[in-house]
């Protein structure tokens, strides 16, 4: 009725999102049953928590925001209550921990997998939805627990298929951290903002160096487009412990304890902070978590605001190139660390806990970018369609197929052309295509075209190597899966 | 430094959205996982789109809903445009078919599964979250597509435990319907409201019964609240024609055909539904789908307005008892048709499409009706902490379990209080608790206490029937592990 026809809508996805296809699912799908089959076997339970969250239980954080409630997609019900989706499993843990107090086991350990939303700026490779896969144990202050956690790490790693070797799992603490400000001079509430400038700074020491460290520690730093970024306004020996403590790592554990030991000097803070790291490697040690596996690393901070005590970062140690063929360390694809303050924020209580989150994606990335990622990309065998007019023998050929345990289905397209149907089949990867014409009908018989050896044979120099495999056979229609299941090599 | 300390954040699911726990998140996985299976082995493949889309793209394609816009969980983001969270998999499946229609192969058949969101009134048991797990054929005309979807829909719900006889897919098609409604006056663009409300009528026949559908085919109908709902109009000859179509099923297939060729009668649309029905039937019976499994039901319209052919819904037969205790059919738990308009939406092109979608959290709360469902709830063992300065014994203890392949954990929380780690283990379903104190330690030692075994000892009235079975064993720590998996039964 309208004057001209309505604008068509665009077939696009939101910026900063994508579509997954195929492999891309079944990847991740096998990497998270292969991390939840580690979580299981170390005792903690799944837990699903909608994607949706209140604002007000979500909380203020977002790693690395300044502008608090930026960062998450959010708006207003009807009821003018604002909700949002979540930016990680934590903040949902932690409200389930408080909403369910009282009917939880104590400790509650769970895990959990899923997407996770944030409103960042999109990038190369950084999307707006992306998937984590947390496990967390809630109630408990003792180191044990975040010790198992980082040998659960090392075993979800290799049992994804990162070799010993691939990976190392660096542990530090932030009440370490926390005494050398201390001795730095950052103590006290009105040092926070200091404290996070800190934080930050050392956090992004491998890409900023030691000198855009120290330039953050003292006045600020200009970066290479000219911006500053305000310091945290420490004196030049008040910097250079801050930086001592960056560079404190020693050969063993024990030197980089004793190392520490020195650094938050009288710090009540910090001493408890190296106890607890001497604790945490005592206790991975006597589990065979060696210094092959699992580190002590003052190098790590964790950039989130919220950890209070041991952190903890996995990193990969081989080399990738990056999209301009450069070669450089692929880097962390999980953290974790103690958090005693999230369910506090709903109850008031201390309630103790500790986690790691494995950021799925990077990691599907970084076996990728190994050649390991084992994905199943086997297509269907494809039922042909020679004569429109007999569809159910085709059908039921299928059938037999699907009942034999064989992945199959008859090509679905307009049949008329013989051409198309063998180049879905080929689009499809598909293993074996079936192909039944009026005269094999008459025979009771079926042709099988092997497409997987037709493509080498297509590829190869000389026809030799192939004549005394023929790449197509004609099989009694009765014997059609078993004569399908030996071509498959099945 | 305020003079009074901040509210504290409520700890709070949204209105509408709920958590799941343990057993109920396992129980989920595996049903999809049966089912991913399933349409894996008729050739589909697996696609996962972001769970946001641009409001342009989901277009406005609710069931039942009078006020577009409405129903869906929307925002505006900060380049002004509007995204919201998708309320169904095949709003965004015809989104990816326009996007990629140059590079995914014809017919593009892919399934898809995970959670949607419709920003509608919550009730007992009607969430804003919920999972659907859908699988379609894009690009195929031929109701052979149909046809295998029902038949698949058939085996989906056999492989996830529900026996023949317990369900039936039904089968009907909106042509014959369309047919019926030409008979009855109700052609033309002019009549497409009236048209919508023929529609959502018959869908709640077995709601309203003949009489509340026939007054909503003609004037209107006063509810039992009072509120009236405007009917079609339909004079009295033209409603009954309606009405003649609901009852229109019979005995067999053919005789259905028959009633439905009669009822259609020169409209050449219905003659063209009715000549698909027959197809539809004819091909599933050639493959051994039969009126036990599968039946063609002209009550079945399903109210999704997009529907241009064929349309199928499967029903649990099965009675169940309701919330009041009364006895009911479950009904519905999947449904799906053809949708040949959805990627013309994009492309201006003509793209047909078929597809199903299972209702998991319903068909998952119908096997836990029938006692069938099959989570995964045993906990883990549990090595209890006699002495906190040996938590590197038990720690080590725990990793010989796992090692062995035994879910094990060692109890984290504080120690001091030894009934609060066997209450600990009881909360967690623990088979086997695990004790070593200092006068085990001393003989080399461990003492296993079977739970279960305990648990039953404490049910039953007489011991005299356990005394040969200990629930309690020493062990020498050195078979730790074996001694473990066999008390599991293992």
């Amino acid at each position: 009725m309208a004057d001209k026809p309505p604008r068509r809508p665009r077939a696009e996805t939101p910026k900063g999102f994508r579509d997954y296809f195929g492999a891309e699912v079944t990847e991740r799908k096998a990497m998270l049953d292969r991390i939840a089959g580690v979580y299981h076997r170390y005792g903690f339970d799944p837990l699903e928590t909608s994607a949706v969250e209140t604002v007000e239980a979500l909380g203020k954080f977002l790693p690395d925001v300044d502008r608090p409630n930026e960062g998450v997609f959010a708006w207003q019900d009807e009821d003018a209550d604002w909700l949002a989706l979540r930016y990680d499993l934590t903040a949902p843990l932690a409200r389930v921990a408080a909403q369910y107090r009282n009917d939880l086991p104590s400790p509650y350990r769970r895990y959990a997998m899923g997407p996770v939303w944030r409103n960042e700026k999109p990038g190369p490779g950084r999307f707006r939805q992306f998937y984590q896969c947390d496990a967390d144990t809630v109630g408990s202050p003792s180191v044990a627990a975040d010790a198992e956690i980082c040998a659960m790490l090392a075993d979800c790693l290799e049992e994804v298929g990162i070799p010993r070797g691939d990976y190392l799992v660096k542990v530090n603490n932030r009440k370490v951290l926390n005494g050398v400000m201390e001795i730095a001079g950052l103590a006290g509430d009105d040092k926070e903002a200091e404290r996070g400038i800190v934080l930050r700074a050392i956090d992004k020491i491998d890409r900023l160096g030691a000198e855009g460290v120290r330039a953050l520690l003292r006045g600020g730093r200009k970066d290479e487009s000219g911006d500053f970024t305000k310091g945290a306004g420490l004196a030049s020996e008040q910097a250079e412990v801050v930086m001592g403590f960056t560079t404190a790592k020693r050969h063993t554990g024990a030197a980089t304890v004793a190392r520490l030991r020195e650094l938050v000097g009288t710090s009540v803070i910090g001493a408890e902070g190296v106890a607890e790291l001497e604790a945490i490697a005592a206790l991975l040690e006597a589990q065979g978590y060696g210094p092959d596996r699992i580190v002590l690393d003052p190098g790590v901070v964790r950039g989130l605001g919220y950890y209070t005590g041991p952190v903890y970062e996995a990193e990969l140690t081989f080399e990738i190139l990056d999209e301009k063929g450069r070669k450089r360390q692929f880097g962390s694809v999980a953290g974790g660390g103690r958090y005693d303050g999230l369910v506090k924020r709903f109850t008031g209580q201390d309630v103790p806990a500790t986690g790691v989150s494995i950021g799925v994606d990077r990691l599907l990335a970084a076996l990728r970018a190994k050649g390991r990622s084992a994905g199943d990309t086997a297509g269907p065998v494809v039922v042909t369609v020679m004569d429109r007019d007999r569809m159910a023998d085709y059908m039921a050929m299928v059938g037999e197929l699907r009942q034999a345990g064989i992945r199959a289905e008859v090509y679905l397209g307009n049949p008329k052309n013989f051409g198309n149907q063998l180049k879905y089949a080929d689009k499809r990867a598909s293993p074996v295509a079936v192909i039944q014409g009026g005269n094999e009908a008459a025979a009771g018989t079926v042709i099988l075209k092997d497409l997987i050896l037709g493509a080498k044979i297509a590829e190869s120099a000389t026809l030799e190597e192939w004549k005394d495999r023929p790449a197509q056979v004609e099989v009694p229609r009765a014997d059609l899966a078993a004569a399908v299941r030996k071509m498959l090599g099945a």
